[in-house]
């Protein structure tokens, strides 16, 4: 680090103490006129500019928000917290806030961060991401006190008329229910979703969406829909299975783009349309139509949650709004537009 | 932030003032022994732990490291520098170390950050990214003492043998050889190089590893050869305009996966070999074989440089070594391996 004027080197030339200049700097009032007037000329006259560590100790605000950088899965599905964190510092940064982050493999791990950054005073708030049922890290952050807003809505509890905290979240029910409309609207009658094990509270609300949107009986929705873990070749296995059934899906609705990118290879000689969800740039680059997350719009929510719309001072507790919902739109792609006997590849 | 216990709390609870409890936090010799164990004991009894900013003030060091978040592109070679971050993130972890993030749209824009972290002694170090040729931030950072590791090499000065800062690169020349070498090994006797316009650092690294893998005539490389600007639209075109051409290619190199995708898609009936670079997720995703950079290497070889094998303080100066020139390996995918008359098609 480059040598930068000090607190002593002020000192040194107003000829007063380390204490003096630290009073100057924090209790102005309590220090005599003419020796804070030599202070001060001191300061200007070294282009002593305090410490930003001081500055925190002084204002107790830190200006940074904390944020868990989460392990790197396929950089299908994943981009999509990528591109959230972009958007995230660069909308803090026009707050003049800066991202600090963290990493952690466990619940478990993130609190003891969250321990670390409270003793540290190192943030002013946190953004949570990837909630989930009984989700521990809230409640340690609600008992503690540290201000946070998650992207994602608290699973399980009255998240929308009795929030335990801020929260963001895209309306994946709706998304999906829309995508389904869609395909009902261009044709088809047998809709198929694949999606992942209950619970899952983003699974299972863009399935609930595609049985909205279909309409379907009971029974066809059993014959029509699958669970199955994240992945590419799971999505692949998925699409192979429903077609070995009585009942054959004529389109598919897929929770992630992992899984319709491996349900479109799978049934690439069928022609059958394909939507996916998240609207990755694999989805662009394969022609993949999907579920578009307004990813840019929940990085700002998310700060106008904390901090209101502007700046970098924390709400009030009571302050309303304490969530957002937002909506999705699917993007049209060729994997929905597919002349009879056409295939979806590259 | 949680009410945590003060300063001000430590001196109540053991009849001092503010100053003495600072003095057993700063300078313990100077407080008489009795006075000492007083104020200990009200810091064990309150669980008060000093200011990360206090402490920042007295150790001089943040423990942390600032590097600039992208501009979000395409997702296909902006996912790159996103998993670059990602191991560093978890690396930093593993050495008590965090990220500091900001943005800047420009050059001139970074410079005013670093000025503003420099002031503010946020990080202990940066870590740029996107070097190029006469890269005025370097400069300032040289100037101005900051510490900092370029990922990229300093092109246009002599980066080997006389290098003005640490560096950390992936060898692109060897990478884009090897695969010319395999390409040739497999058969191909005109293998085409898709690239970027030149100057260009890491471009005109990449179309030599292709001229000395292929050993092309003159002529016939300048016919077998493009550039153009990145992005899959652009790789379809520079592939249909190198198949027009009196001498074709039997085989393609790309300098990203961006032009490599496009010219996949643009050339899939002719089943034509295509690498790409960068071996990102929409590479692994459609069978794309591509040139993989070691970005954990990298993100670990970045933090030997600044901070030695371990922790969290600087390496003196005159310290060797200090660059590292990382080998890639190219991934081995089924756009390399097509059968006659089979297609690229997903």
């Amino acid at each position: 680090m480059a040598q930068l004027p000090t607190v002593d080197d002020v000192a040194r030339i107003a000829g007063v103490s380390r204490q003096t200049v630290s009073n100057v700097l924090n209790t102005p009032a309590i220090v005599k006129e003419t020796t804070r007037t030599r202070v001060q000329a001191a300061i200007a006259q070294l282009g002593y500019r305090p410490h930003a560590s001081a500055r925190r100790l002084r204002t107790q605000k830190s200006s940074t928000i904390g944020i868990r950088m989460e392990g790197y899965k396929d950089g299908v599905s994943g981009a999509v917290l990528d591109r959230f964190l972009h958007s995230l510092t660069e909308q803090a940064d026009a707050r003049e806030m800066r991202l600090l982050l963290y990493t952690a493999e466990s619940p478990e791990q993130e609190i003891e961060q969250f321990a670390r950054l409270r003793d540290g005073a190192d943030v002013d708030a946190l953004v949570l991401t990837s909630t989930f049922h009984n989700d521990p890290r809230t409640e340690w952050l609600i008992e503690n006190g540290m201000p946070f807003v998650t992207f994602g809505r608290p699973w399980g509890i009255d998240d929308m008329n009795d929030p335990q905290h801020l929260w963001v979240d895209v309306d994946g029910y709706a998304g999906v229910r829309d995508a389904a409309q869609y395909l009902v609207g261009e044709g088809a009658t047998r809709v198929g979703f694949i999606g992942w094990p209950s619970p899952s509270g983003t699974g299972d609300e863009r399935r609930r969406g595609w049985l909205d949107g279909t309409r379907l009986s009971p029974a066809d929705a059993a014959a029509l829909s699958v669970a199955t873990t994240d992945g590419v070749p799971e999505g692949s296995a998925a699409a192979l299975e429903l077609l070995a059934r009585d009942i054959q899906p004529d389109a598919l609705i897929c929770a992630s783009d992992s899984l319709a990118l491996g349900a479109m290879m799978a049934t690439a000689a069928l022609g059958i349309p394909v939507i996916g969800y998240d609207n990755t740039p694999v989805a662009a680059a394969v022609g993949l139509s999907s579920i578009d997350q307004p990813l840019g719009d929940a990085a700002a929510s998310a700060l106008e949650l904390l901090f209101g719309p502007s700046g970098s001072n924390l709400r009030a507790a009571n302050e309303e709004p304490k969530h957002r919902l937002l909506a999705p739109r699917l993007v049209v792609r060729r994997s929905t537009h597919l002349a009879p006997g056409e295939t979806t590849g590259t």
